[in-house]
Order: C-alpha cells, then structure tokens, then sequence
C-alpha cells in the first residue's frame, strides 16, 4: 500500500507530518510513502531514522498551497505544489491514497479536479470521525461536516450510504444505524431539506435509518453515522470543539486560581483529567474523510502533531486494505445497470 | 407589571412554576402574576405563602398543552388551555408579558396567532441567553435557536436588528457587536443563505456588524449577538448542551470510578467544581425570549426549577421596564415612514 503524503501541509509541516510518518512506517511494513514537497526540509525531518529501503520516497517541490489560498484556484495554478503533484500520484495510480493536514477547501479541489469524483456519487461530504463520550473505543461518523455550505436532500441520503459503508466496511460494525441530525426527533419534524433527506433515507430498504437524532444525543452515541448539510455539520462540529475546549480551560484555570484546597484537589485528579482530554481529542480517531472520491483522501487538522499524523496514517491503511472505496463504486455501478422499471420506461 | 403566566408547562408544573414565581413575587414589589391553570394544583403549590395581598390572581383552567401537541392545532382548538389563556391576557392588556415552560412551537404559536408580530418583523426568532465562558457574568444572544427551521436573509439580518436592540436597552451594552455564523470567518464564505445575510447586516451602517464568526468562538464571547437561520442555530445551542453534558458527566464518572488518590482530589474540588456546572447552567442567565411579537413572550427549559424560572421571571422585568418592544416597534414605523427613494419611485 502506497500513501501519497502532501508534507507541506498543516501548522507544523513538515517536521510533524515526517514524525508521523516515521511512527507509522516502523509498525507497518506493508506501507510505503510518497512525501511531496521540500527534500531539505523533509530530509531534515527524517533525520538519521530515515533508512535507505526504499519505503520512503521524497518527491521535492518548493511550491505550496497556503491555508488562506483561494481553494480553486491555487489548485489550477500552482502545478507544483506538493498537494497537488500528491493528488496527481493518486490519479495516476502511483499510490492508493492521499494524505494532507493542508488547507481543506484546496484539498477538496484537488479531490474533486484531479482525482474525481465516484460515479453516481454528486458530492463528496467531509467525514470526521467522533469520540462517543463515556464509552471508551466508541465513535461516531459525522457527514458532511463542512466540505458543502448548501446541500440537496439527495446529497444527505448519499451521505448516509456513504457513512454506512464506512462503519460497515473499515469500522466493522454489523448493521451499522443512520441518522439524519434534525431539530426534533419526529419525523415530521425539520426544514423543507431536512425533511427531504428523511423521506429518501426512509426509502432505502438497504439502509438502517433510525430517524431523526437532536444534536444533544450525538455524541452519547446515539447513532454510528449522523448525516446533515455540510453547513449545520460544520457548526456542529465546531460548537463540539469550542464547547469541550472553553470547558476544559475554564475547568484548568478555576482549579489553578483556587485555594490550597482545590491546588491539591487538582494534583491528585490529574491523571484522570489527561485521561478525559485524551477522550475529547479526537486526532487519535483519526482524520476526516473527504468521501466520494474515487481513491482515499484523508485531511487531518492543521494543528495535528506526530501523534495526529500516525492516528490518520493507521485510519487509512485501514480504509485501503477494507476495499471500501471499491465497493461503493461497484454499489453504483449495479444501481446505474439495473434495468428501467415501468414507469421510468412510459 | 403584569405579566401572565402558563402555570401548566413545564416537566415540574405546577410546583416549580408557582415556587419560582413566589421567589420573584417577594423580592421584586412592582411585579404581578396572573396564573393560569388549575386552582387547586396552583393553590397547594402556593401553600401558606400565598398572602392575599392581589399580587398573584389565579385564574381557573383545566385544559393545558401537551409537550407533544401539534403546536398550531393545539392553539386552535385548545381555547382554555393555560397557555392560550395567558396569550390571550396579554393580547387584551391585561398583562404585559407572558411566561410558558411548555412546548415552544406552542408558544410561538400562541405568539404568532394570538399577540401577533411587529409590524415590519417577518418572523420572530428564539433567542436564548448563554454564557460566556471564562468570564462571569458577561453574556451572549443566539438567534434564531429554533423558532424558524427555514429562514431568508431579510430573516437573518432582522434577528440582528433584535438582538441588537435587546443588547443595547436590557441588557445596557453600548454599541453590541453582531455577528453572523458561519464556517469561516472571510467575507466569501458560507451557504447562499449566510452569504446573502451578510450583505444585509453589512449595509446596515446602524448595526454594530462584526463580520462571520466561527461557532468554535461564540462561548468565549466573540460577539454580543450571534444571528443564524433557526436550524443552525437549534443545532448549535442543543450541540452545546450536549458536548458540556456529556463531558461533566465523563468528569463525575472518571473521579468516582478512580483510586483513591483520585477520589480524594475529587472532593477537594467539589466547590470549584460546582461553580463551573453554574456557569454552564444557562438557566441562571434567564429563558429565551420569543422576539419579533408584539408583546414580551418568555420561554424557560421545559425542566426549569423554580431557580430558573425566578431568573427568568427578573429577565422579564427588565424587558418590560427596558422599553424594547416598544423601540423595536418605533423603529419599523419609522423606516416604513420614510420617503420613498428616487429609485423606487421609478
């Protein structure tokens, strides 16, 4: 398995993005990297662990994507930036996947003008993958949460076929339930796309669709693929993170500005604190999909460190050895061959 | 001040509707209370401290809503329902705002079809008070939180004007900032719908606009005033709750589940501990406010305690003496007064 890694990428690129990578390529032999972008920089990175096997390949390229470009056009323009000669490796079969922590609009770009999309699938939807809260190794997948600002019902249903052959294929789980994030759980309840979504959720015989889900309930576990429009999933997803950060600060300083009391009382629970931010960090589920491309491109937070890197490297070798991508074509495929029925035909 | 109030809603109604009431009947001189509901409920609720003294009239109902009404049905055909009664005071000028802890689409209904809109409001938005976190007592609106599941940009930016109008004359800060939500902060981003908000907000040189705000921000008190569509907005206050639920819960679980060092640093910080679940508890900083009708309409947590509902009972006061219903209504008189421009007399 080949991942074509765009090291440039993300806040601490490259030197976070090559430790990552390093972690990752000493657990698993059956990996190989493409890393795009500077070869000093990177060569610098790797330092001395870098062994000459061949499991390793730098790419150099001095041009990149910035995270304030213009999505579109800096992948149409800049021909050489590492992300996008690492999209163009995943086009042309030179690897399996493509790996960025870079600027997620310009990633999407790059998913959808140079890898394409998957036929029968009309828009990728980003795919974080979220910590169940009180139930250790328990996650949920949300879908879209931010790679469409404006979506149709059709897209929310696709996302919900999508989402579920994740859980089913890379996550293994059995009959895995489906959501559509509303403002109440009947389901008459919602906005004129919402209420859409549901009805071709419903539809589908093929689909464990559970129904409308509060976004109070999500991050209990209450579903393993919650599917919205990616505008209302990006502020989801980013109420979740502001809500867990405030809460942890405002937690950190009311215990350090306390009496001896609460000093102490703050030493001693320590360790069962880290163990609760370990919880919230969701870099050790992994990065976001960015689903219904027809090769893997995974995005993982510009903030990411090391440990983010190896997390979302694992999650991919993983999305590549389970064939998902392949089954979701073929899925469309057998949709698109089915005979015309009746009614279509008149 | 009179102010009507729903005695029937709410998960602990009567009891906890008439002790909050009671609480806020003996601080607060100038207030009255017209309850609605069921006397004799009401009056083992009001026990020996109920003083004859007319600053707390019963009025006898036995109809009430349901929290799983349909809530435009429910107002048409439920004549003596508490809720409708109480509506149908303030409508009369018998009181001055009304007070419900029950179902919220009923209460926008009553609202809607009883007191009526503004003149010049489309639509009235639910704007709940939430903290700031990390900084006491400061505060921060969000509108719409659910009133509107679909909403136009003229919706959007008139929850601006409102919520600026209501930072501004209750809550006492000069010039509030008003931001629009959205998934990036530059000028470009987001879905037609925040897009076409923010020209709007953008034009209106009396508004305070800030530009985008990001809903990683808004708890850490990035704008006075948040202004979204009402499905956005649900989504983003239940997704708050949610994530600062899920973690104190995690937080009590872990300190109760771990060694003895552990528990014993637990209790060394109970006092600290407790402050933040206060901040947290948005209950403490009043009900939402149904704005956009024609008089003062209140709702608190279908589960406020009688704390809540005193909080909210000392937010309604201020609304009342504030004038901002009255201002709000001046103000679209006056724009409807204006002299019709050049162009569009053409």
């Amino acid at each position: 398995m080949k991942i074509a890694v765009d090291a440039m990428g993300g806040d601490f690129a490259p030197q976070a993005i090559v430790e990552g990578i390093l972690m990752a390529a000493k657990e698993f032999n059956d990996l190989e990297f493409l890393l795009f972008g500077d070869e000093a920089k990177i060569r610098k990175a790797l330092g001395n662990q870098y062994a000459e096997d061949g499991k390793i390949t730098i790419v150099h390229t001095t041009e990149k994507i910035e995270s304030d470009d213009e999505p579109v056009k800096a992948i149409r323009r800049k021909k050489q930036a590492s992300m996008v000669l690492a999209a163009q490796a995943v086009k042309n079969k030179d690897a399996d996947a493509l790996f960025s922590a870079g600027n997620t609009g310009a990633l999407l770009a790059a998913g959808l003008l140079i890898i394409g999309r998957i036929k029968g699938i009309d828009r990728p939807g980003l795919m974080p993958i979220l910590p169940v809260i009180g139930k250790e190794n328990e996650q949920f997948l949300l879908m879209d949460a931010g790679a469409n600002a404006d979506c149709k019902p059709e897209n929310i249903y696709q996302f919900g076929l999508l989402g579920s052959y994740y859980a089913k294929f890379v996550q293994g789980i059995d009959n895995p339930r489906v959501a559509l994030l509303n403002n109440g759980s009947e389901a008459t309840k919602g906005s004129e796309l919402s209420k859409k979504a549901y009805v071709l959720l419903e539809e589908d015989s093929e689909l464990n669709f559970t129904g409308n889900v509060e976004a109070r309930e999500i991050l209990l576990g209450a579903a393993d693929v919650v599917v919205t429009d990616g505008f209302t999933g990006n502020a989801v997803l980013k109420t979740m993170e502001g809500t867990a950060m405030s809460l942890l600060k405002l937690i950190k300083t009311q215990l350090l500005s306390g009496g001896l009391k609460t000093k102490i009382g703050g030493m001693l629970i320590k360790d069962s604190f880290s163990e609760i931010k370990d919880t919230m960090d969701y870099s050790k589920h992994g990065g976001a999909v960015l689903f219904g491309l027809r090769a893997p491109v995974v995005k993982t937070h510009g903030s990411a460190d090391k440990v983010a890197v190896y997390h979302t490297v694992k999650q991919i070798r993983k999305i590549i050895s389970s064939h998902v991508i392949d089954d979701v074509v073929k899925h469309f495929d057998e949709m698109n061959a089915q005979p015309v029925s009746k009614t279509e035909q008149e």
